[in-house]
């Protein structure tokens, strides 16, 4: 890696630096305190914090010939604010870990901050990065912890579901999984090394495919929306929209009926991961709050934990990060994740 | 790899199953939403939450042949909490977030999880893991987040060291640097590659050493009797005692005047890393708390941040990850830190 004065390797800084110069973007949050001493002090005003973490790794979650700095760092925000939303939360703090190789340019640990902060702003107004840590490592990680607010409300758990209740989305079904088709048909070798992605060219569905894949857009306020909607179960949908409303309906007791007349025929609606849209169930009398659809309904447990169009799912049901997935090699992970 | 049904590796087991391995291993805690569900749900009794998060990545932080899973889960605890307790307060739950190579053997993730818990147990009673994620990844990662209660007291920073203060050290002062150089010394390679640790044959001191090196024991309980007991400023001392006092000492902005008499005149004890003890600035006329003795005293801010029997500090701080690691290698990055 050859030296470039105007944008260092962090091996060339030192870590009080590196820290500066991501703290300088990443702007004031509103923490008691943040950046800056051993830990952050986060405001809680019900008494209770919701918190989660979630870890991108390079290789099996992000391939940085794909996935810029700033996808990177925003798509770590978002996939954290997706959970803490799905408890019908109000993010209100995120704490980042960083493992970068050393030959990491600090123009790319500029940008993951940079859209930290964007993903903030946009997805969860009020939200900011108010604690973190920098390590090395051979592989590029990136662990975000972020924390939310039930203010005084019952968080919305996977186990509420009733039968009679509507199941219903907020966000996308099966375009994070259509864009990463696009990236494996178009932008990687027969081997599936990674090429440098470009939207030149490509049609506007796929194009759009690819952003929402790279650079996710939950709705994470629905998840506030459907707690206040009167919501009786709701996680957020990473590992596909079959596998997680099994979960559901395993955690509720309860089989989950969708119909393919509301989700669309594309299999990757079901079977596809990484869209981090909402899915909850709701009582059938309750108007479905802003955000939601309907795409099934909540009936008695039955054989299967999940039926679409009234027959048991016997589809892949979605990703399992340790048997999808091969030396850390993206390719068959991601793979079996699109092409059940 | 070879396939052995008793212990098979993460690769062959589902998430699911690995799961259910760790979260029987970590018995019971006490949140209101544990694990299992999009987030956890954390009581933050006083309105706020002390949060921070460490990683320890193979390589640079820990070798597999010295570092067994459950010195590593105990150690990525232990960290921790150091730091939650470095606020005066009261740690409250951990999250944890694993990312293994897919070689990596279920029993080795089962002890990770027996460290964790005894960790918890033992140095902050009440603390249990509460969350966490599991991902793949070549190198091997433990990204720990630690949430803590004030119980209403106000942070204690780094910032609020006074003219005239006490400087006091609760823990250990370069015996986790000591235990390192045994390491080195007895158990690697001329070109540093970890060869397997035994302590057969060890002088007890240089034993005693490589356990706290593996399985730090920072005075945890010491950081809330440091708020109550009146502390102006406190950290955790993780890269050094000269580094971090140096730290206390420009976020105050005064010198830290340490003297060898109260320290002893082994050079790891300002040097050497890892030892968690924590730090604090105490008002003379104030009674040290139980855990901690002088070291020093807080004087006006002269040309020096430290000085170390009157004469400014002019050995290695400590420990910088960036600047003092190649490549992952941690022979080079901890020689470092030893050997100033």
């Amino acid at each position: 890696m050859t030296s470039d004065a105007a944008d260092p390797t962090v091996a060339e800084l030192s870590e009080g630096e590196i820290l500066r110069r991501i703290l300088e973007r990443l702007g004031q949050g509103t923490a008691p305190v943040g950046p800056g001493d051993d830990a952050a002090v986060i405001d809680a005003p019900d008494a209770r914090v919701v918190a989660t973490v979630d870890t991108l790794v390079e290789g099996p979650d992000f391939r940085q010939a794909w996935t810029s700095g700033f996808d990177l760092g925003w798509k770590a925000a978002a996939v954290n604010l997706a959970d803490v939303a799905a408890m019908g939360a109000r993010p209100t703090a995120l704490l980042v870990a960083l493992a970068l190789p050393e030959h990491t340019r600090i123009s790319f640990v500029v940008a993951v901050a940079d859209g930290l902060r964007a993903a903030c702003a946009e997805l969860a107004p009020g939200c900011a990065v108010e604690g973190g840590d920098l390590t090395v490592s051979r592989t590029l990680t990136v662990a975000v912890t972020a924390l939310g607010s039930l203010d005084g409300r019952a968080p919305v758990l996977r186990s509420g579901a009733r039968v009679g209740d509507v199941v219903a989305l907020a966000g996308d079904a099966g375009v994070a999984a259509r864009g990463l088709d696009v990236l494996f048909e178009r932008f990687a070798d027969p081997d599936g090394t990674a090429l440098p992605y470009s939207s030149e060219g490509l049609a506007e569905l796929d194009r759009v495919a690819v952003e929402r894949q790279l650079r996710p857009v939950p709705p994470i306020g629905a998840g506030v929306g459907a707690s206040l909607g009167g919501a009786t179960a709701m996680m957020d949908v990473s590992d596909g929209l079959a596998l997680d409303a099994s979960r559901i309906a395993d955690a509720s007791g309860v089989t989950v009926a969708l119909e393919t007349a509301l989700l669309g025929t594309d299999p990757r609606a079901l079977s596809g991961g990484e869209d981090h849209a909402l899915l909850a169930t709701f009582p059938s009398a309750t108007a479905l709050p802003a955000g939601f659809r309907p795409i099934g309904s909540v009936v008695a447990r039955g054989a299967a934990a999940l039926t679409v169009d009234g027959a048991p799912y016997r589809g892949r049901t979605g990703w399992d990060p340790y048997r999808d997935t091969s030396g850390g090699d993206a390719r068959s992970a991601h793979q079996s994740v699109v092409s059940p």
